[in-house]
């Protein structure tokens, strides 16, 4: 028997104009930087016989077509792999939805969905630093923007927002572990003013492993300062069949699931890569400085609540 | 039992560069106009309780979420007219993914897929030619771009582009009818070498019956010329409350599943609103003239096949 949803959902169809006037700019910096970068755009892939195994637990959101059983997406990881692999460009991105059926007890998290979008891009053969470069100019040029639009939005909502200077400050996990346990995310962001980097964190078999330490990851999250938490996860990509292997065998999860791409990689298709996802309500969440993620979009949809709409 | 598919897929990861450069410029362009423009842009719903009911039958998909049922988007109609109700501005775009679980049989159409992207537009208290006005802009500034930046793609698909002039040519789908019987959307658009409109559509409840000639719509489809067949599918909309419920009975369907947007009816919370909803892969196809829509994006789920990824 399933777990019925305790709270009827306080949702409505009205959000702050203001607000959605901050997103429509925000989306709007998005797409004239990654453009001017370069980058080829994908449409999303809402339905795959395979996504994101991710590293922390949801219910898997499933339908069936006429017999086969497909996901709905939870990040675009392993199109994005191969698509950069078959694209001779410099990098591409995806507005891409996201579906997460994360547990009810992460409705007061005030920053999860169960429906959310991402902007997901994927730079071929660059390493970590080339992607975090990338996108700190991305942040850069869309708080310059809505500063510069948004005035009287801004104001209305009561919020003051700085431009923070590159490049951004990196921690690695280790170091902010030993100083805060093991809050340390949520800790260090309400101790920071700008936005920053934390490297090496130990999750998905597709973020690559550092092969010259063993057990650490050439990976990233861009986190925002003042207590909003997560912005970003990314990472360089392992992309080589036998590291790949051994990597789906470690974390004990079946490689028969990811047959097509584990075969790609075996042919020799698939190219090294660097990229990462920034959570759209989210960034609309830090540049307004709204307190819960609902009040963000209309139709939003908090874990753990029955909607109307 | 479920009926199995018949086809396995011929689906790769791999499309021609050329066409998502055009692609790049054509979503390029999009965002552009619709800002400048001055509409707000919206992040697309995926899961509701309720989604578009559609006027050719596609199977429903739907995922259970502790105990409620959520359907996946067929479109964000209701949500668009709800939004634009509750934001008192011009007008609102989304660049929304929807899921149509259509029959196997729609595999050789050339122009559907079982999840494809709409840049789904909504003005508020407009007529149907202020919409029409604005796409025919759209479509243009479009065409002007791609012809502008991708002189190398377009030359090396072998594809040249006509610029429509303003404004397109209107028929109506029961003076076609006459003179070409039931498949006259597909034989105008054979005939025709530029974008037209086709006018008063029998068809979903909330497209807008003309008051003054009960059993016509004022609702419109865009069809692009040479066979390409259907751009973008809209209409004014009905929102007052008893009209509502007098064609949704009308067509069969069940009020109860419609409560909380009927009751917003009720209350005198809609208002009056044009737009509809323009496909982006079978824009691309049309502006890279490729016979399958298949061909035009990487992971392309055409109906009745198998996909491996």
């Amino acid at each position: 028997m399933q777990q019925t949803l305790i709270y009827s959902s306080p949702q409505n169809e009205f959000t702050d104009l203001s607000i959605l006037q901050i997103q429509t700019e925000a989306l709007k910096a998005i797409h004239d930087y990654l453009y001017e970068q370069k980058l080829i755009q994908l449409m999303p892939v809402m339905l795959s016989p395979i996504t994101d195994p991710l590293n922390h637990e949801t219910s898997d959101a499933r339908i069936n077509y006429f017999g086969q059983e497909l996901q709905l997406t939870k990040s675009m990881i392993f199109h994005k792999q191969l698509a950069i692999a078959s694209c001779t460009t410099k990098g591409i991105y995806i507005m891409s939805p996201n579906v997460r059926l994360e547990k009810p007890l992460k409705r007061d998290s005030g920053r999860h969905l169960i429906e959310f979008s991402q902007v997901d891009i994927e730079l071929r053969e660059v390493k970590a630093l080339k992607f975090m470069e990338l996108l700190e100019g991305l942040i850069i040029s869309i708080i310059v923007r809505v500063k510069e639009k948004c005035t009287k939005e801004l104001k209305s909502l009561g919020v003051s927002l700085r431009i923070p200077k590159r490049p951004f400050k990196i921690f690695s996990s280790e170091e902010l572990k030993k100083k805060y346990g093991e809050d340390f995310e949520k800790e260090t962001s309400l101790k920071e003013i700008d936005p920053f980097w934390i490297t090496d964190y130990q999750r998905e078999f597709y973020d690559k492993e550092d092969p010259k330490r063993p057990g650490h990851y050439l990976n990233y999250d861009l986190i925002y300062p003042e207590g909003f938490g997560e912005a970003l996860s990314g990472g360089e990509r392992d992309f080589k069949y036998e590291i790949l292997l051994r990597k789906i065998k470690e974390r004990y999860q079946n490689p028969d699931v990811f047959k097509f791409y584990l075969d790609k990689a075996k042919e020799g298709k698939l190219v090294a890569s660097a990229g990462g996802g920034l959570g759209i309500e989210r960034l609309v969440r830090f540049l307004t400085k709204i307190p819960h993620i609902r009040d963000v979009s209309p139709f939003s949809k908090v874990p753990g609540e029955y909607y109307q709409i």
